[in-house]
């Protein structure tokens, strides 16, 4: 048995607590169990199960020689820093869902871990319950990752999910997703990418080993998509994700969060509702893909135990991720090369066609509405001041040149 | 650095000195290094890169103190059997691709790497390439795994796209995949279901913990899959594809591997090709899927090596995959619960229809078939003579009573 304590009783941290119980059989087959001895929250909870554990200093925490483990789920990256490095100086492993804490000082903190002998752990920081991070620093050791491409944020996703198949405009499907508590009454984190933009940060940094800055990274939201660029989408068979993307290749590591026309021959296509994918492509095992919940209280939970789990397992030893505080400076985002699709005003499209190389172009019928869309919403007479077209793939530095030079251009997306 | 062995210098141990070679970089980043020492194989090897490698005797590499880890890419159970204990014994690590040896011995052998403080590690022996083995005993530790279940051959997977998508009938279809290399000359272990059989055992093993033999799993291939039941199966916007799947409850596990009808709203229902995925549901995170190539050379041969990668991390302990010999009885498969698409004569349609409490009738449609098949290869004239309906859902033991009932039966299908 080993004993833990968890800083912070709020949804993540009380979710904790609820899945040592709930599933104390299965944690004591991999472990031999985990106990929740203290539970440290400025507020009292009477009443609460765990009532007896909670405390108010963290000193006699870290003082106290039997606790192992702490699950570090306050959020935010003032006090849980602070919090986080006195335990590892205590000797004592930290697991965390905190992907604020670890995007900004994860490097430091695993270094200061491995220092102490203890280990710091942050499965549940990107993908919730999918165990994406140990894919990259313990399963695909033995590849040479290209390409990480992933849905990492639920809300933007239940959100597109519902204008296609609601046939609703972006702030009728945001307020839906605000009124199912999907979405924060400030939504601005989740659709404009800020979120699924640290997450892809950390995931590329333990790809390299070095620490990446998400502030580095291009970022576009979803708030400008609007069902029009869905309909050009579905005569693509395809739809709209918000894409989390990071290239690695011998000049360096690119990265970028967007919107991405997404179509059926493409694994994340089918990646609906509040679901999180990813699609890690390499040189041996090529495409791969985990799929599975992003988010949500007993998720998040359930990976902050499993880290915990391991900490347990490797008792007096550090479980390492392979990441250095060395800078990665972040290649030149704009030699990532694709194809984009390019909604521009009826009269400019013969022009528009010639400067993109246009390799197909997209009509929007009744029929296509018709499959997709409830009656009423949208109609192919909505169409019939613009066209669509794919253009050839190239290097976003081409495009926005010629793009530059090309009139009446309504919206693009890159595909 | 740490020194290695390949055993069987076959496909896949080939692969294993190809990975290793050219992903160098890659794998020194996470555990410094691994080189191959010795390569043994009865035959030789002239003009091969590692030619200086091979040998003919394994006494002298068990007797070599720098040796830490040997892949054992021999295949079989007889051999490879003695081989492994030999090595576990000398304390030297062992990872192997050996699905056939992991499912009869696999407790066994993990018992007695533990005994001499190494480790025997199998995540290529089930799903290739993708990390199944280590989300079950490393990622999903704090979950109660309620079913897992897999498209776990990729031959069979192939066969029933191939029928999909380009109208071929069954023979056709498994002719083309003989000669695309995807299937063995004899096709039996692939497509009668003996492999995904034994690698359901091995993954229902290590989420009991006890040891599943697959002698005593229901298994039931794809050679009896026609264009028709497919069709009905596009009736209900689904598809036929060969499941494994295990369940998992207070009085115990079940298992079975047969043909079901998926429906798009499966994520199981995307995998096309010789791709594998195992869709994973726990009480915490819900639904969870694992995506991938679940053969080939390379794919398996980096499973292998990313094992020999956490040995390596792990010098002179044990990584435990939490696997007592005790033996798990599996329970009463009759006692499955599911719907069951029926196929019938058209004159017995109202009598079956009402024996087995049908939910849905289906009808094969000239539309239906022209969004899906080659014109020519099957109308609907062909299914004038029949019907098909959707079952109640019921029990395996309730089901095989009211079929047994049920005149005109052609073919029945779980879904």
């Amino acid at each position: 048995m080993t004993e833990i304590a968890i800083f912070g009783y709020g949804t993540v941290g009380s979710g904790v607590a609820e899945v040592i119980g709930q599933n104390a059989a299965q944690i004591a087959q991999r472990c031999g169990g985990l106990h929740v001895k203290y539970i440290l929250d400025l507020r009292e909870f009477p009443g609460d199960p765990y009532e007896d554990r909670i405390v108010h200093d963290a000193a006699p925490i870290y003082a106290d020689p039997e606790i192992k483990v702490i699950c570090e789920t306050m959020g935010g990256a003032t006090f849980a820093y602070d919090y986080t490095k006195r335990a590892l100086s205590a000797g004592i492993s930290v697991c965390t869902s905190n992907k604020e804490l670890v995007e900004l000082h994860g490097a430091e903190l695993s270094r200061m871990a491995k220092e102490h002998g203890c280990s710091y752990l942050f499965e549940a920081s990107v993908g919730g319950g999918i165990p994406l991070i140990r894919t990259i620093t313990q399963a695909l050791t033995a590849e040479r990752i290209d390409c990480i491409c992933g849905i990492l944020n639920g809300t933007t996703n239940y959100i597109l999910h519902r204008m296609e198949t609601g046939g609703l405009d972006f702030e009728t499907a945001l307020k839906e997703a605000q009124d199912m508590g999907y979405a924060e009454k400030d939504p601005t984190a989740d659709i404009e990418g800020h979120d699924p933009c640290r997450k892809i940060a950390i995931l590329a940094s333990l790809v390299c080993g070095k620490k990446l800055d998400y502030n580095d990274i291009p970022m576009e939201g979803i708030s400008s998509i609007t069902l029009k660029d869905l309909a050009y989408a579905w005569a693509l068979d395809g739809t709209v994700k918000l894409i989390a993307k990071s290239e690695f290749s011998e000049d360096g590591c690119r990265a970028i969060v967007s919107p991405r026309v997404v179509t059926q021959d493409n694994p994340l296509y089918s990646v609906k509702d509040v679901f999180n994918a990813v699609l890690i492509h390499s040189n041996m095992l090529d495409d791969s893909m985990y799929y599975g919940r992003g988010a949500g209280k007993l998720a998040t939970a359930s990976a902050v135990v499993g880290d915990a789990v391991e900490c347990a397992q490797n008792a007096g030893r550090t479980v390492e991720c392979g990441w250095s505080e060395e800078k990665l400076a972040l290649a030149d985002c704009d030699e990532l090369k694709q194809k984009y699709l390019v909604r521009v005003k009826r009269d400019a499209a013969a022009k528009a066609k010639e400067i993109l190389s246009a390799e197909r172009e997209l009509l929007v019928t009744e029929e296509l509405l018709a499959g997709k869309i409830p009656a009423g919403v949208l109609d192919a007479s909505a169409f019939s001041d613009e066209e669509a077209l794919v253009s050839a793939c190239m290097t976003e530095r081409e495009f926005k040149k010629k793009i530059a030079q090309t009139d009446g251009v309504i919206h693009w997306i890159r595909m």
